[in-house]
């Protein structure tokens, strides 16, 4: 499927030069990408009705552009479209994205059957109909129809921002939702390496997608919004595979009576029972999100820290309340926080000794350094914490609100988290200045931060089962040093 | 209590030329505040070794200051605060702030035990001892010694920035959580009425507390963080009466062996039975959020909005899966989501037949006017649903990214909004520019609005619940109307 993401000639059917339409829409992001150097292919407006479009010669139908095209975008009416598709086979077009819509989604049953037949007869994949398609930012492949800006007050103000290039993959069945995530991912600092939405996915469907993004490269993480499955055995099959060498992280939503209603008339989709089905997906190996906030949290932390070996906890703090909901938290989820062995506790108490961290700081886990803390207590501690085996993952609360933590410390304290050989998440709470710094540093470091402990507490608890679930399928050590060695990290 | 938040003159004992002291820093936020106005009272400095503070004269010890003195700031070590109390009551003061830790917290029970002791036979009532102490939005009482600003490359960085004034007043146990709070109510644009970290509480306690927000008219909302409760039959008592006029929203933390085990070492407290603990809160009608991001989420909700006659729920979006997710969100939490009744269907379906929205939007709840709606397709849908007598409560998912809907839409929806006597929350997902302003706007206008689907319904079926405790109890019409009243909403 690679002609879809990394295409030489790509022709835009149903170009138009009215600026607010998909046809347009879709031809200036190539145009774009084309100039900015990112993307390296050819661009073919196909508009019966247009000589030029934005500058570039349009053409009348892609039959005049035998051979010259790998990738179909098409957005002209839904009736339309067979004859289209059609026109594509004898241009010896290889995948086709249908952006219209007015197929099964509003009852137009016989319509798509009658696309997926022309699409098979003729070997062309079909990704939609009534789809958002493809964002590829390595490629420069972009068939998303909202535009970046909108204007407000005579100015542009970002309204679907594209999210900068990175290691997570996301497959959507709603354009919406899709187009949410790029903004939250784009105005969030994460970065995507494909983005596909697959509308009613009356061909290309989440096995097909899976099974290539377990292959990419470029992808270390798989994010799936689902309504409903088509073909789960297969999906069943694939996933199992894939989460032995990357994480998918699903959500699955319409789960209720009126839930699996509303998707029945979105996407037309059948949503079976959520029971069975999550069940089937977590054997698979799979992290089922329960809201699309964590989905989002999870893809952070597991695009670049290792998953745990255990399910014991330490947690250093220099406030004891985040402590407190962090510790619960975390048993609440299944996972210990204990007190240290004698062993690290004695290099603890030292540190005390040696008047490093104050006498009055609680060192049995949750180790709370208190509002004295500074950055070098933390540094010493999690020097000791960092090394001692009876913990898998540490979550470190260095709030920024106490005078004594200077501003800066995240850099001095990645000395120290850079060389520990587990887990790491850090919180740090507020919404002004200073948190959303300190928070965009570690992220950019790679430790995934977060604006509430128990937000914390949950994504390394995620990491915990993903690791207790590599390790019962014998692929944890395969995958960690993967990791290690994909990041240098 | 009123002199803990409206004194006449204040005494800081132990203020500082040290910059980086509390007592420094707690002089510079009265003065500054005096400057600025907003506090009304006079402040003494008080340090035995210093002339001039700040440019203020300093005074040995407050017995110089006899009869001028309402509320005194005590920022000593423990050891000298028994000496420091006694003199307060001679100078015949009412209320002390003890900022000092070294208290039980420490296992230092018997100091703590005097300062009660000295404090009943002098007549004082005591914040504290080990805590952040008091900030008030409107009198200018602000004993927070965490500075709003750090240095950061020598630019101010916004760090512990203090709310603007508004109607939710928060208690806390933990300072560093108050911190936290403190910082995310500003950052996110909440306004606050009173804040009061009281950590080891020797005195002053939630039930005295509770009971004195209960009267305060800056205040509608309460929240609260708890480790644990000390009298519980008089909580309880408290809770019952102050719920019927206005919302306790309670984050109660310490509900697993390792979070009790980190809140004993933390305020010393033992936790009790969790389980227990949150029954009778629900049972005396307080709101018991999960997480400290929902005790937030909440707070913003019921500081504007009604609370719900009934759990039915509507849902109109622009994007589909939006819509799913609400639906599940509602359903799970224990609402319902249900097609609407037959008369207002057929005037939904008369906006279809006068092509007012599209012919393909779907109309049985959730109301999904696709990514074609227009701000006036959502105008004209929410006057029939606003009026529909079978929803309770409405969720609204403007979500900005369709091309149809145009930057501002915000104020043209809230013509309607306004005249819809029932809760209202809204959803936009993103966290670039034009997802962030949307929010922003609604928030303005007394909206609630949220980046998330799940966050949206979750805070609606707690209107919901609320709603029906309040009809339980009889309360709910009583407080309606003085809701509408206070609000001309």
């Amino acid at each position: 499927m690679d002609f879809f993401f990394n295409p030489r000639g790509v022709a835009i059917i149903g170009a138009s030069r009215d600026v607010g339409r998909p046809g347009h829409v879709i031809l200036r992001n190539f145009l774009e990408n084309m100039i900015s150097g990112s993307f390296k292919g050819e661009v073919y407006p196909v508009n019966p009705n247009a000589r030029r479009i934005l500058g570039v010669q349009c053409y009348k139908s892609v039959l005049e552009l035998e051979g010259l095209v790998d990738l179909a975008v098409i957005s002209v009416p839904a009736a339309i479209v067979p004859k289209v598709l059609e026109e594509c086979g004898e241009a010896k077009v290889k995948g086709a994205i249908i952006i219209s819509s007015g197929f099964s989604e509003v009852g137009n049953t016989r319509l798509e059957q009658e696309v997926v037949e022309i699409a098979r007869r003729n070997n062309i994949r079909v990704i939609g109909p009534n789809c958002v398609g493809i964002y590829d930012a390595y490629s420069g492949v972009d068939t998303i129809f909202l535009e970046v800006s909108k204007i407000l007050e005579g100015a542009p103000i970002l309204a679907t921002p594209r999210p900068k290039p990175g290691r997570i993959a996301f497959i959507t069945q709603s354009g919406a939702f899709g187009a949410a995530i790029l903004d939250y991912m784009a105005g969030s600092g994460l970065g995507i390496s494909k983005f596909i939405s697959h509308g009613n996915r009356c061909d290309v469907d989440e096995v097909d997608l899976v099974e290539y993004l377990a292959r990419d490269d470029k992808t270390d993480v798989i994010l799936l919004y689902l309504e409903s499955i088509g073909r789960g055995r297969e999906f069943y099959e694939v996933a199992r595979e894939t989460t032995k060498i990357k994480p998918i992280i699903a959500l699955k939503v319409g789960r209720t009576t009126a839930g699996a209603r509303a998707a029945a008339s979105h996407t037309g989709a059948l949503a079976g029972s959520h029971q069975v089905f999550t069940a089937a997906l977590k054997q698979a190996g799979v992290i089922v999100a329960e809201t699309m906030e964590e989905m989002m949290d999870l893809a952070k932390a597991f695009v670049n820290q290792i998953p745990a070996r255990g399910e014991r906890i330490a947690i250093v703090t220099d406030g004891g309340g985040m402590g407190v909901i962090a510790s619960d938290t975390v048993e609440i989820l299944g996972g210990k926080v204990e007190k240290p062995r004698e062993e690290t506790l004695k290099k603890l108490r030292k540190l005390k000794e040696d008047g490093v961290i104050p006498d009055f700081a609680s060192i049995e886990n949750p180790i709370d350094l208190t509002g004295v803390a500074t950055t070098e207590m933390f540094i010493k501690t999690l020097e000791i914490v960092g090394q001692a085996d009876e913990f898998d993952g540490i979550i470190i609360f260095p709030l920024h609100h106490i005078p004594t933590l200077e501003a800066g410390y995240e850099d001095k304290m990645m000395e120290v988290i850079r060389g520990i050989k587990k887990p790491v998440v850090v919180c740090d709470v507020g919404e002004a200045e200073m948190a959303k710094l300190v928070r965009m540093k570690f992220d950019k470091y790679g430790v995934p931060a977060y604006p509430s402990p128990e937000r914390a507490a949950n994504v390394m608890m995620k990491l915990v089962n993903y690791g207790k679930y590599l390790l019962k399928v014998g692929a944890y050590q395969d995958y960690v040093n993967r990791k290690i060695l994909g990041k240098g990290n």
